[in-house]
């Protein structure tokens, strides 16, 4: 066994799903109870939807800034998807799990597996639809994208549901509350591992 | 990837811990929150202590009852430990788990590997307490046993700390509550598990 560890360090949570599954608004309940989560802001080059600010939403780039970042090795992943790019700082991540915190990163199933192969630690969590009429019915609802579009996304959560089985966790968003609470659970229960607690218990055997 | 599960299937809880630790204590709190789990009462030779109640606590059996018992392999696990045996009825737990029923078992480390040979999905807890020294106090303050056994029992849990190694979870019993609220945080998660929810992702795949 190891030395007991000086200081925690940093959970990297990874939350995928569909578009339109509900992500933003899950997050933005679990972040409201969890205030010591940074959430991670990814860099993207698609366009600002009405109502998304930079360094907010996203750092919104150019496609050349996001290519020079590539090629710079500055990326932990990066992903196309419908013809945009989006990536996630290795520095900014890693300053802050060593620092001891927990960091929360909002992509698509690609990055994921990326994310995966290069911190196996990492806990991945999936969020799907209740059912695919209900993730058509949202994504109607929000109104900002053309029928074909939709379609599109639509072909889209199904892949990407296959993918699913990379995940630790699958959480339904049917209730936002719920599904927040599901995730609180999750992060709570990955603290409790035996893994990450082996130094707790070397303190008591090694104690007279 | 299989059929949709028609029933889901019971949690196999194992929880494990040092003499002393306050197993019991959080196992009561614990249930008076999660009603619907089913305590797994062992079979044992050893004497009732004080308040001891025979199907409650324990059934209590003959040494000669239990080695019929072992000689029948009508045991998931059993073992010995400070000269008595203890034992879990496999008839029991498959019943319950097949009916949908969590149920948890209070058992000692070897038990605990057995239980892990035969169900790999079973969830392992183990209970630590947040320091020796504490343990000590709490075993002198229960006043049942003499200084000799006490000091055997540290000496117990000491090598038991060590196979803290083989388990899922280790959560502190520092505070009774919070610990039957980690041990609950742990079962809402292992539910989320995506092993456990793939029926919901295929029925969404599956969808037109």
């Amino acid at each position: 066994m190891s030395m007991p560890q000086k200081k925690k360090r940093g959970e990297l949570i990874v939350l995928s799903g569909p578009s339109g599954v509900g992500k933003s608004t899950v997050i933005a309940e679990l972040l409201s109870s969890r205030r010591d989560i940074h959430f991670s802001v990814s860099f993207t080059t698609r366009q600002p939807r009405t109502g998304e600010a930079d360094g907010v939403n996203y750092n919104f780039v150019s496609r050349e800034e996001f290519e020079r970042m590539i090629a710079a090795d500055e990326l932990l992943e990066y992903a196309e998807y419908v013809g945009n790019y989006y990536g996630t700082s290795l520095k900014v991540i890693r300053e802050q799990l060593d620092q001891g915190v927990d960091v929360l990163l909002d992509i698509e199933v690609q990055g994921a597996a990326k994310v995966r192969e290069r911190c196996p630690e990492a806990v991945l969590i999936f969020l799907i639809p209740p059912s695919i009429e209900e993730l058509s019915r949202r994504l109607h609802r929000r109104n900002t994208d053309e029928e074909e579009v939709i379609q599109r996304r639509l072909e889209k959560a199904r892949q990407e549901c296959r993918e699913c089985v990379r995940y630790d966790y699958l959480v339904v968003n049917d209730a936002v509350v719920s599904a927040a609470g599901e995730i609180q659970s999750i992060l709570q229960a990955e603290q409790s591992r035996t893994q990450k607690r082996l130094h707790l218990a070397e303190s008591i055997i090694g104690q007279d």
